[in-house]
C-alpha cells in the first residue's frame, strides 16, 4: 500500500458506480475485502498534482483493470456520518499499518461517478488491495462499506432520470438492434415491466432512432424492423 | 480573517451561483474585492466537523446575508489549471497575511451549488473580506477569479436543461400567475424569445399548473387566465 500522504491529497476521495448490463439484468462492480468479509465500490484518491477527473479514470483502471469507459460526475457527499475509521482501520492493519494518525483514517469528502457499460465486453481484475471483483445484481445487492449503497442508489436515480439524454453516449446496444432489445434496457433500469405499445411510441417521438430494412429471417413475415441511434449533428 | 489551519478541510472549498430574476432580466450575485478590481462568486470552506451541505449555507448566509436559500449542488470542478496561488495571496496580503505557506494558497476541489431567487425579496450585505456584492446581468458579467466564469456557464447549463422540473421548487412567482410571467421566466433563463402559442401548449402538457377564474380588470374581456403550480402530491 503505497499511499504515501505527500502524494495525496488528504480528506478527498472518489467513488465508482459501475452499472452493467448485457441484454437482461442491471448488474454492478463491487469489490470484497475477504477476510473482513466487507464490500465497497471501487474507488480512490487525487493526487497532488493530478486533475480530479484524470485520477478518477486511474482508479478505475487500477483497481478494477477498466479502461477508457465513460464516467459521468453526479454527486459529492460531504456529510460527517460518513466517516468510520473502524472500518479503514481494519483494512489498513490487513495490510500491515497500524498508525492511529494515518491521513486515511481522517474523514473524506468524495465525488461520485457512474458509469454504464455492456459487462460481457469486460473481465474486470482486482487490485492489490480488495480480493476480488464481481457483479453483483442490483436487487441482491450485499452490504456495503459506509455510505455506499447510498451513492448507488443516488447513482440510478440519476440515471433513471437521464435515461433518454444518456442513450446516445452509452454503449449497451449493438449498431443495429430491435425495439425489443431497447425495451429491455429501458425495463432493467426502471426495474419495471412497460407497455411494448406505449414505449415504441415513446422512443419514435423523442427522434433519435434511424429505422433500417427488417431483418431476413428465412421467410418470416414477423421479422422485427432494426434501428440505430442517428448520429449526433451540431446544434 | 479567522481561517485557522485547524478549524477547516484543506484543499476543499465550494462555490454559490446565485441567480436573481424578478420578472424580467436573469442576474448573478457577485462579490468584488476594490482596492484588486478582483470579482468573485460568493464561496467557503469546510470546517473539519460540519457537514458540507451544513458549510455552503453557513457560507451563503455570511457572506451574503442570504438565509434559507434551497441550493442545488451541480459540479465539483477538480481540474489543475484552476489552481492560482498568486491571485488569492494578493487578497490574502490585503488582509495582512503573507505566509507563503498559508493552506488557502494550496490547491482547491470546489464543490459548486446554484440557487435561483428573486432578487427583489432579498438585501444582499458584503462579509469583511470583500467590499461590495451585487447584482450583475448575465449577459454583462465581468470577468471573474480563477475558473468562475466557467462555473457560472455549468451552472446555467444546468438550469437550463433542468428548468421544467425545477419550476415547482423554486419560488420566483407569486402564488397565483399568468402564462406571460411564466414565459418571462422561460426566456430569461433561456436567452431566448419563444413562440407563445407553442410555449403554452407545452406548459400545460407537464401537467404541472392549475388555472383559476380569470382575473377581474373592470370589464376587459381580454383578461388572462391565473395559474398556479399544483400541489406536489407523493408519489
Amino acid at each position: 500500500m503505497s499511499l504515501s500522504r505527500e502524494e495525496y491529497l488528504p480528506n478527498i476521495s472518489y467513488d465508482s458506480v459501475i452499472f452493467g448490463f448485457s441484454g437482461e439484468k442491471l448488474k454492478i462492480l463491487i469489490l470484497e475485502y475477504h477476510n473482513m468479509k466487507t464490500f465497497a465500490l471501487p474507488g480512490g484518491f487525487v493526487k497532488v498534482d493530478e486533475d480530479l477527473n484524470t485520477a478518477v479514470h486511474r482508479g478505475l483502471s487500477e483497481r478494477t483493470g477498466l479502461k477508457e469507459v465513460y464516467l459521468e460526475q453526479f454527486y459529492t457527499f460531504g456529510s460527517m456520518d460518513r466517516h468510520n475509521p473502524e472500518i479503514m482501520g481494519r483494512i489498513m492493519k490487513e495490510q500491515g499499518h497500524s498508525d492511529p494518525d494515518h491521513w486515511l483514517l481522517g474523514r473524506f469528502v468524495t465525488v461520485a461517478y457512474y458509469a454504464l457499460i455492456n459487462y460481457e465486453n469486460v473481465t474486470p481484475k482486482p487490485d492489490e488491495l480488495s480480493d476480488s471483483i464481481e457483479w453483483y445484481d442490483y436487487d441482491h445487492l450485499p452490504m456495503l462499506m459506509m455510505d455506499h449503497n447510498k451513492i448507488v442508489d443516488k447513482a440510478l436515480e440519476h440515471l433513471r432520470t437521464h435515461l433518454d439524454q444518456k442513450l446516445l453516449s452509452i454503449n449497451l446496444l449493438p449498431d443495429r438492434f430491435t425495439m425489443k432489445d431497447l425495451q429491455l434496457v429501458y425495463e432493467a433500469i426502471l426495474g419495471e415491466d412497460l407497455n411494448r405499445a406505449n414505449f415504441q411510441r415513446k422512443m419514435l417521438s423523442l427522434d433519435i432512432l434511424e429505422r433500417h430494412d427488417k431483418l431476413y429471417s428465412g421467410g418470416s413475415h414477423k421479422a422485427p424492423f432494426l434501428y440505430s441511434f442517428k448520429k449526433k449533428t451540431k446544434t
